[in-house]
């Protein structure tokens, strides 16, 4: 096949036939954002809604990659099409980097039932929030409806991430107490599913009744989802269909109860306030440039201007 | 003295006439932001003009506020009166946790003619780089004409903050080298003065070495000001005259050459930069709200509209 076009509109008609390089240099064009990125966007927007998102989080060494390739065999088992977006927040470089860590995933990688994709910020934390709701829409347009979302650590962002999916898995191993103390909350806040994996080893039992305590104390209502805690070991794909079980009736929970549209609604308000901030950011290094910007510049250096009435004269064109 | 009232204006007169606690409560109300910020902010401003900063930067355990302290000491005895902002990015909490650190700074805490305070970010980082300028124009309009700006950590952050001053002092300890490798180029970038600190103890040569290695390789145009290494032990107050005499010898280059006028522009500009995101952050949060951007957001998730042109429609009114 010849090499795709860089026009996006070919791209993703060249994307929906089956061809995976088209569809990794859609992803790139929403990863690099601007206005490629939004016309991708716009293509994808009509043909998305039947997606269904998996997060994965936990801390590092938890074992997401494994249990993520393990997944994968299961769905293919079972005849079923999966995406894997792996997003690191934590660093500025995309794909190589962190596939390192991915080698298992890529026994699939020749699958063309399967498709794997490593995103990250580019060092620009909204790029992120940009991105992974239309790189996940991107997916879902070309007929990719199981998507599976993991993300690497546990801090505040990526949390947020993961917590964004339509049903949010979170991994931990035996006697994870000690080393993920610091954001426990988070995780309790996001997580529909809870794994212990690496199950094999000890601590197990302990590990459940720290988690189902933590449940207890938690305070949800008595008809509210109650995460199960499911063991795994990724390594040989034990517990791995009890897992993939354990999300379907999270998701059969959140479909009759509309708790999935509330999320939508909720992912989607987010998405477009991240929209509305980068436009506006946008605007701001319009404003603050050129010879206008200088002049008010130097009045402020001289004291002749103070810096808020100074903002205020740049910002009047964009004051309702 | 009665408590001191709230109002900004009754707050400043207070400050003018040597009221310590009106003056931190101004401080206070730089740090916290919004209109009460703005108001003091307003009333420093015409008054300001007349103050230098010094900013002291380098890695935790460097010796930094001993050897604020003992630049303090030092100016006390040429009978200057000095106010220090000690600066913590990653510290979202003000005053009492970094303070445990500045005992020794307290050796000063009852001299009318020394003034310190901590600042924190407050977990939000637009709001340092806006508050740490409005504090300095405060001091300065208050008669505190030598401001020492404190940073702790060698981080980006703390490099942009302590890179802001008049004159940048960055301190390092002999074996320097293996602690602060990852951001070696940011704080050469930003280094006025050099300091080695702690120069009892050995390795201060292979230090110096190191240093002028480094200011041979970054190519200084020959005219250029070339960071003189000065050696101190800051608890016996060694070599902290030298270092002030280097802190004025580049005060006296900065003025003449013009660099000075450069770097207050260049200031001025970074402020009104982020004077002018924050308003745009401001105008995001009135945007993304209310009865419409509800019913706007659920056309998003239901398909009926794709997130861009709803973002533009909530834009139009800002948009010129």
């Amino acid at each position: 096949m010849a090499r795709s076009p860089a026009d996006p509109a070919a791209l993703f008609a060249a994307a929906r036939q089956g061809d995976r390089a088209a569809t990794a240099r859609l992803l790139s064009l929403i990863e690099r954002g601007g206005e490629p990125g939004r016309a991708v966007g716009r293509l994808a927007f009509p043909l998305s809604g039947d997606g269904y998102t998996v997060g994965l989080t936990g801390a590092p060494g938890a074992g997401k990659s494994t249990l993520t390739s393990a997944l994968i065999g299961h769905l293919r088992s079972l005849e079923l099409e999966v995406a894997v977006l792996a997003i690191d927040p934590s660093s500025p470089f995309t794909g190589g980097a962190i596939l390192g860590d991915r080698v298992r995933m890529q026994d699939h990688a020749t699958d063309p039932g399967v498709f794997i994709r490593s995103m990250a910020t580019r060092g620009h934390l909204g790029g992120l929030s940009l991105a992974t709701p239309e790189a996940v829409r991107l997916l879902d347009a070309l007929g990719r409806h199981w998507i599976l979302v993991e993300t690497v650590g546990v801090g505040q962002v990526e949390v947020e991430v993961a917590g964004k999916a339509d049903t949010t898995v979170v991994v931990v191993n035996p006697g994870w107490g000690d080393s993920v103390q610091a954001n426990k909350a988070g995780l309790m806040e996001i997580a529909d599913v809870f794994v212990i994996n690496k199950a094999d080893r000890k601590g197990v039992e302990e590990t459940r009744r720290d988690l189902e305590q933590m449940l207890d104390l938690s305070d949800l209502p008595h008809d509210a989802w109650r995460p199960p805690i499911v063991p795994t070991v990724a390594n040989t794909s034990e517990g791995v269909a009890a897992l993939w079980d354990a999300v379907l009736a999270h998701r059969e929970y959140a479909t009759s109860t509309g708790l999935l549209t509330e999320r939508r609604n909720f992912r989607a308000s987010e998405e477009l306030r991240e929209i509305v901030a980068e436009r506006l950011r946008e605007r701001a290094r319009q404003i603050c440039t050129g010879e206008r910007w200088d002049d008010v510049t130097s009045d402020v250096v001289a004291l002749r201007r103070d810096p808020w009435s100074a903002a205020d004269e740049m910002l009047a064109p964009v004051e309702a």
